[in-house]
């Protein structure tokens, strides 16, 4: 019989199979200095396009304040429990009282981490005879929640109006069948790839003809996308009727945590069901406050949200002028579709980090079809014309070396040496399978 | 056909139905004022044995200088993605170093929850053909994680050796039969309801007969057992033979985040494969950082988990003195079992909390079998004699209440009276069905 972490060795997975010579530059690399469009990495100077600091609050110095004032007065420890058992306060029940508020909706309950609280919403919503038809390019978290689920589950393609009628079908015949069981329909708000917007306003306009309730994660859209900030659902002049809106905290809000916000007796129901909180523990007080004072920054400052919204056109618009395809995004979020092997995107993206101080997060094959290329830039409110035109132009060179095939194998730095160079930046040895 | 919604609200659960007159006392209760052996519950000094702090680092003051300074150097947001991406840094790789040395370790990959962290290394360690043995009673999260396996999971009977090797033998038996697979048993070095140690050493024997994988959830061990701190694997002397080993945060070290640690092969696995840490933020900065302090305080300062032992032993022999019946409990975690009804046990805990200033835990049906009730007691380093001695002085009290019918239904206090109390104290608005 076969040992099993020998099996796991002799296949490290998509992206750990590069792990020797990717680790520290293309995964797990170290952003260093204040959070902000102009950070070190290797000690060089870089444009940074990788955090979703969407309205720059992570560096607002009002954040910092409340942040730091918030674990001066109460330390990180706080509360030491989970909220049912011994971790609730004042502040985290304010902050749901004031997520509700802002999102439109009579309850909302606080989460202690985006991943985990969305896997367990939906495995607290949905039992054996419930059927989940979700959108095929929902987050990690969401697909983990629907393989806990123990019934049915449909995916419907991306955004793929006809195909989710064909779905919900399926599902009505088979809760009728059983005589037993809703329907739960899964999308995002904005997703976080390609950037385009869940289409919330056509799948709801479904209701009309199939029974479903509907659970959308707006991560990218929270604090980016409405009149308010309220996200997705409010540009796309549906909030209210969205049965469940869940968002992280870890994108515009730069901080941890989560929240899903709806009528008041399905929160309670999640409240008193939902397994990553009742068994883990709450959110840390100091990011509650800190959570707090972001909420109200998001709510009564405006201007960051406009001068997102400004960079992001003018980075969307400067790549499009250059000819660059960025597909469909209908957000900040900006992919970069380009076409090439995976040895010319390590060139690439190493000429675009050490040449041109441009550092991109960048995705290829195994993650994407072979040939392909993504890179997918933030803009953030705080960056600068400046990072944009230095962006574009460095983006409409090495583009240019791209197509003229400098990028090609023989090109290549030396990985070796690279490799020996990276465990003198970091201090480590390498890594090595059994 | 059925509305998802409707049939939720038509049963809460086992926790959700008793939350009209629960919430705020019973469920989500409020400890005010600084973390620590007396605090305040609903404007009342109460003794509390409901936190995990169990060597005190919560308010330990170099503990609350290093979170404070930390969250002032670098507010909470920070770094502000995935480990993977752009969240990675040398605070992060030093902690997992410092981990890894402490538990006689190869490597440690650190986890931004311990929930989500536990639910993805079984996931991202297991696949179709690979078998799962885990004890019956293992926290939720190793249940979650259990559940998403695609492939097959024996449960064996409570620190059941023998039921232990039977199903070791189906394990055993099955991947045989398929040609494909490995075996991996997970248990938990401390049980944190009983306090009884996993049998680790035993389990592990069977090595000898069976080829596994064992992977240990000491939640409740690390910091706590073990000459040096390192947890039930070191107490056992069996540390070495431990392949992974998991703990979180949030007990000992009074904070959030986890780790598990093994050999360097297999962490680099799990930390190109464990979908919860590459798709959710890093665990913050200043938490980092405060862990850090922690750990140190752990390794340095023994003197913390002397005095843990010392009142975890005065409240355990008090207690057995007095003829309670506490288990085989062989760690701080303190079980009282006793036996009554719901509504008795509700009255006890209230006078315990109202007349005694007494604040512990209680579970009661229809978590545990009827007519049982069992309160958790964790005592830590910072509780004084004399709250030990007013805590076996209240128990010893209700109990012959309890004995002596005193609780019984007619003795409980008007719960509309006490519900309309609560939202006084709370000043929130009855939660009700639709």
């Amino acid at each position: 019989m076969a040992d099993l972490f020998e099996r796991l060795v002799k296949n490290y997975g998509p992206l750990g199979q590069h792990r020797e010579r990717a680790h520290g530059y293309f995964a797990f690399p170290k952003l260093e200095g204040e959070i902000g469009s102009r950070m070190k990495f290797r000690g060089k100077d870089v444009i940074v396009w990788s955090l979703n600091n969407y309205l720059g609050l992570a560096n607002n110095p009002e954040v910092r304040k409340a942040d730091a004032e918030a674990a001066e007065q109460y330390g990180l420890a706080t509360p030491m429990g989970a909220r049912m058992m011994s971790g609730n306060t004042n502040f985290h029940e304010q902050l749901e009282k004031e997520l509700a508020e802002f999102e439109g909706k009579e309850d909302a309950c606080l989460l202690n981490y985006g991943y985990q609280g969305m896997v367990s919403i939906i495995d607290a919503l949905c039992s054996r005879h419930d059927v989940i038809v979700y959108d095929a390019e929902s987050h990690a978290c969401i697909i983990d929640g629907v393989r806990l689920h123990p019934g049915h589950r449909y995916v419907f393609k991306h955004n793929d109006l006809e195909d989710l009628e064909k779905q919900l079908q399926r599902a009505t015949a088979l809760v009728e069948k059983q005589n037993a069981g809703g329907i739960l329909v899964i999308t995002e708000g904005v997703f976080g790839m390609a950037g385009d917007q869940g289409k919330l306003k056509e799948i709801i306009s479904l209701k009309d003809k199939y029974e479903f309730r509907m659970l959308v994660d707006d991560a990218h859209g929270f604090g980016t996308l409405g009149k308010t900030g309220a996200g997705a659902g409010e540009a796309q002049g549906v909030q209210d009727k969205i049965d469940l809106y869940f968002s992280t905290f870890a994108k515009s809000m730069a901080s941890i945590g989560a929240f899903v916000a709806g009528d008041k007796a399905i929160i309670d129901y999640i409240r008193y069901n939902i397994r990553s909180q009742i068994f883990a523990k709450s959110l840390p007080l100091p990011i509650t406050i800190g959570n707090l004072k972001r909420l109200d920054l998001l709510r009564t400052r405006p201007e960051f949200k406009d001068k997102l919204w400004e960079n992001a056109m003018k980075l969307q618009n400067g790549l499009k002028e250059k000819g660059f395809d960025i597909g469909n995004t209908d957000s900040p979020v900006t992919p970069v579709y380009m076409k090439g092997g995976v040895e010319e995107a390590t060139a690439m993206v190493m000429d675009l980090r050490e040449n041109y101080g441009i550092f991109a997060s960048v995705v290829v094959y195994p993650v994407i079809p072979k040939g392909h290329i993504i890179y997918r830039l933030i803009p953030t409110a705080v960056h600068t014309d400046q990072d944009i035109e230095e962006t574009l132009k460095a983006f409409e060179e090495t583009k240019k070396k791209l197509d003229n095939g400098d990028y090609k194998v023989e090109a290549i730095p030396d990985m070796a040496e690279y490799s020996a160079k990276r465990f003198e930046y970091f201090g480590s040895k390498p890594k090595s399978s059994k």
